[in-house]
């Protein structure tokens, strides 16, 4: 479901009505099927639905109605506008996909975006969404965020924080631990056997030597070392603006970035409405568009689903190699 | 010239013999007539050279020869190996080009790269190119380093320092002034009566109202606001990682980013081998393509003057529309 007031029901109703042309695998959706339906008449997207106990009806009913495992909200949807007495529901079903997915009813879970501000008021503790996941799911290593496309996979070591802190927080555990989970994903998920991974330098050249900080001398360098030494193909660290063209590209499998923008900003400039957001490092699948809950979009019928189609198609493919 | 044991003469020569196909405006290389002759005979480049006196007689010699403004090399060239002895040409036809062009016998500057470390060793002051050429040129305020493709302009606010530096050396001044500079260049040089200005952020999503970093309210924001008060369309700061794809990069002229990697990692992405370094601030056209001497390829005949040719033709472009 995601955040009902967010554009997450309108792309699903998207995609579910391109499922033939797209190729699309059957899903279902766990949502308020009143909610949906009115959505769907709103934006005058004609739908049928299909309520399921069952996860494995989908099969079958997936040819002509959208399958909703049904998960009843608190109160009237209103676009645009979070309401924190439906903050249970989005967060219980986010609980049932993890529930579903482990107990083997579904191959994967693809999340729509949540507003992580309004589950906060309703007492919502963690940092986000995929922490939330960890949490279900009993992991304690971090997951690994990568952001994929047809053309790239990029990972960034650090995330959401400052570049200056990007900076003072990057180890090379960190590095070497985010790289390892990525190489076991591209072999378990993406039918990769020798994953090569290109690690990317924090500063501009790579820091030429130690002239523009130390850092990639002394903890981006002996990172790689140590992947190597486990018999990951890793190499680096590589100068940044030569990472992300297509020749480039041609000789990894994905990139290990330093922090935020450096992995963001080549894979946005690539595939800017169709790059996903692959959570590596849970017990399961997990998708989702690489776009927000965008507010100001929702109930215009003007959102694009391709982020989402992109994110179902991936979370199929994954399932696949696996 | 250019360092001579760099791939610079090679390039020079490829892009003469294809002048016709790609529409190139006359030119005239400052260089060893002897070491250009003999370099297009290793590589089996047939090209004639006409010696000139006067930049002007290259107009009606470009059909037929390349015209070679003389300035002898003291030792022979070893391509990959540059020679110290060899410097102070290489720096004197640096000097002559700035002096043609401020005579007004040439409309603008093409250089060829350079290698700072046998330069330096013969007793060059200059932290590179580029100031050398505002020492020749007298000028105080320090240059803009632009980088241009078809697709993209970016102006880095500061450039070959540590990305930990970069967030502590930026400053509200650096960034109004290098806006500034690019804001009359893109009028002045590039045919645009009201260039438009995106300033991205330092940190991820623009610090997400200072949440990941201070910078953005503090010294980017303000920047921003003294430029819009100076009469300038600038707006920012933007997230950097969704300024960059096609959509977004129709909505201004040029982006104002504010380290190395955020400027020059979208526009490597996007246009590896055409992207085109141009100097603005100079009291003359300077561009540059965007790569290095490139040792390893000297001498082999492999090296692409794509960039060269870019450079090339954005200079007479320039020209045209000063």
């Amino acid at each position: 479901m995601g955040e009902p007031a967010g554009i997450g029901g309108e792309l699903t109703l998207k995609a579910f009505k391109r499922r033939k042309d797209l190729g699309l695998s059957p899903f279902f959706v766990i949502d308020d099927p009143q909610r949906l339906a009115q959505l769907a008449q709103k934006l005058d997207l004609s739908v049928s639905f299909a309520a399921i106990d069952d996860p494995h009806d989908s099969l079958s009913l997936f040819e002509t109605a959208l399958p909703v495992f049904p998960f009843p909200l608190a109160a009237p949807v209103i676009p645009g506008t979070p309401n924190p007495r439906n903050a249970p529901a989005v967060l219980k079903s986010i609980e049932i996909a993890v529930e579903l997915v482990q107990r083997g009813q579904a191959a994967a879970v693809v999340t729509n975006p949540i507003h992580k501000q309004v589950l906060n008021e309703a007492g919502f503790k963690h940092p986000g969404h995929t922490e939330y996941l960890a949490d279900l799911a009993g992991i304690k290593t971090p997951p690994v965020m990568m952001l994929a496309c047809d053309e790239l996979r990029v990972v960034p070591v650090t995330i959401h924080v400052s570049l200056a802190d990007a900076a003072k927080l990057l180890t090379t555990d960190g590095i070497v631990e985010r790289a390892r989970i990525t190489a076991q994903a591209l072999v378990r998920y993406f039918g990769i056997e020798k994953p090569r991974l290109a690690v990317a330098g924090l500063n501009p050249h790579a820091g030429e030597g130690g002239q523009m900080g130390r850092e990639d001398m002394e903890i981006v360098a002996p990172a790689v070392e140590a992947l190597k030494a486990e018999g990951i193909n890793a190499f680096g660290p590589l100068p940044a603006d030569t990472m992300f063209h297509q020749e480039a590209r041609a000789t990894y499998d994905a990139a290990i970035c330093m922090y935020h923008d450096q992995a963001l900003i080549p894979i946005k400039t690539l595939a800017f409405d169709k790059g996903v957001n692959v959570t590596l490092g849970l017990p399961f699948i997990r998708t989702s568009p690489d776009h927000g809950t965008a507010f100001n979009l929702a109930g215009t019928g003007t959102a694009k689903e391709t982020s989402l189609v992109a994110a179902m198609k991936m979370a199929a493919q994954m399932a696949t190699n696996q």
